[in-house]
């Protein structure tokens, strides 16, 4: 079996994966968009763009040509954004045969289709179900580059494509792995807990406090498991690493694209102005637009989600969107989740 | 029915919901320990030493005694450190009639006896234990004296009380409280957040970053789950506002005593030196103490409070407890609650 293995694309979050399977000892080619890219990652081993501090290891080599960066490889780790997911796996499809194992780490969904990640992937790679893991988690590119302690969890139908992840990844110096089987929860929990912090960053943004944002993030764990039962994800999910794990980390740090996207808006910034400002893409806006149409879809109810989309998308002020947030709840606190469980666990 | 309501003690909690009382147009007694102190609140409406920037309402007044804070008193308050409130209740005792609605905001357990607060008051007061009503939640003070939004959960094994107690407590304005039935899982996630906290304090004093402190925070909650399952509450109250809610706030801002104190442990300080920079309580000291007892007691795991213990008790290394802490997780992170949530919802 081969040593290598290869990611795509070059953004920050695909460069700090890369990192720590280059520091696992695997051969790791990353597939850039440009020959720029790839010079200067090969050259100078830095991809400043997207990750200013990091110094890369040797062992990473990058290319803008997917020929050469699947020649002879035994796995595929894709972090492309939502958007760009289609577009890229039928790129890779010529080179991609079923058998090899597909992580991907991107927290989104196709907006038009509602569908998630690993669904899009299966349908333009022809991938098998089982070969697909998802990796998601509290994780901070930027900590990652500086190997501090960081945990993940990957997740996949397929146990054995779980474990392979995990070896793939896991290392006893910084990078500690779990492995799930709930796909649809950790795919979802990933792509939801963007839009809370979006409303968690308009928060602090409009100069609420701490106490508001508590609330606020303890309803959208509370919408992430409604959402979630209806569509089929075990609420348990949401409780771990790529629920509540990484909600905490993105709605309460302003190291987070998606928090600052927020916080800008609170501050009465346009969707422009925020967009223009940022060098990377700030998926909970996409998300947002998809749950808006899935909470119609599916018909079920998702207040945060709503009035960020408003704000968003039909020019709603902030406050009203804050203020319609906490003046709506249950006067009974477990009503909202109660059932859903009960559902769940006895069905 | 009178509209006075009395508040013991003067503390800066205690302080901030006598606030929220006189807000709602009741008029509060506001029991101090000194005159001086009760001097400074009556005169110039302040309480520097423990809310420096506040400015209290005028239907506030402060008394250092007993009987006449009391005197034709509908619902008494208690927020007391968790160490003072048995001798408070005795004090209490002879002012106190059994149909008297009485509300406590204390997070923390007798050490000794491990008890309860709800337990202690009951003991000592001969209350009905139907008149007795925990407030818990994500909420610092300082945003409270200062009409920020915030949300509580006030709970009670009578809904009644619960009822009552959201009467006197609600306000359109900025203080939403909801209601809970679940009186032991309220007071039980109030007392062990601050654990949590502290060791989240203790990961940033040692310089981890986020994505281990999300790590430990979510690992918190499971360890909070599972304690509590064990002790009869009911494991989705962790994930409201009492929990989930309360940790987010607790263990993420620098506003948090039970924060500073970690924090300065993983700079090094010894816990002498943090109790004597501490102008207030720091209750997640006394709790870890209480949780070593009992983890013993109890025969349930809590490793996050039991590497707690050993820095604050016996003089381990904070950075050999957080290592320890990210090493020892199950491989599965559903390992870890499956089980408890199982058992509750099925028997």
């Amino acid at each position: 079996m081969s040593d290598k293995v290869t990611v795509l694309v070059a953004g920050s979050w695909g460069t700090a994966l890369a990192c720590v399977l280059a520091d696992n000892g695997f051969r790791v080619s990353l597939w850039t968009r440009s020959d720029e890219q790839a010079n200067e990652i090969n050259e100078h081993h830095t991809n400043r763009k997207y990750l200013p501090e990091a110094v890369l290891p040797a062992n990473i080599t990058a290319t803008p040509s997917l020929a050469e960066a699947m020649q002879d490889t035994q796995a595929v780790l894709i972090v492309a954004p939502s958007k760009a997911m289609r577009e890229v796996c039928r790129q890779l499809k010529p080179f991609y045969h079923e058998d090899m194992l597909c992580v991907h780490a991107t927290k989104g969904f196709e907006t038009e289709s509602l569908k998630r990640m690993s669904t899009v992937i299966s349908e333009e790679l022809g991938a098998k179900e089982s070969n697909i893991v998802v990796l998601s988690g509290p994780s901070h590119a930027e900590e990652v580059v500086k190997r501090m302690p960081t945990t993940v969890v990957v997740a996949s139908r397929n146990e054995r494509a779980a474990a392979a992840a995990q070896t793939l990844f896991m290392n006893e110096e910084y990078f500690r792995v779990y492995t799930n089987l709930d796909m649809i929860g950790v795919e979802l929990a990933g792509a939801l807990k963007n839009i809370i912090a979006l409303g968690a960053g308009m928060s602090d943004g409009l100069g609420y406090g701490d106490n508001a944002k508590a609330a606020l993030l303890t309803r959208g764990i509370a919408e992430m498991v409604r959402v979630g039962s209806e569509m089929g994800a075990n609420p348990l999910t949401f409780a771990g690493l790529a629920g509540i794990g990484d909600l905490m980390v993105t709605g309460t740090s302003r190291h987070s694209r998606n928090w600052r996207a927020g916080y800008m808006l609170g501050q009465g910034k346009s969707l422009d102005e925020v967009m223009d400002s940022m060098n990377m893409v700030v998926e909970g806006i996409r998300t947002t637009q998809a749950a808006h149409d899935m909470s119609r879809k599916y018909d079920v109810q998702m207040p945060i989600a709503e009035q960020l989309y408003r704000v968003l998308f039909e020019k709603s002020d902030p406050r009203e969107a804050v203020e319609a947030l906490m003046g709506r709840d249950p006067k009974n606190e477990m009503e909202s989740m109660k059932l859903e469980i009960w559902q769940q666990w006895h069905s």
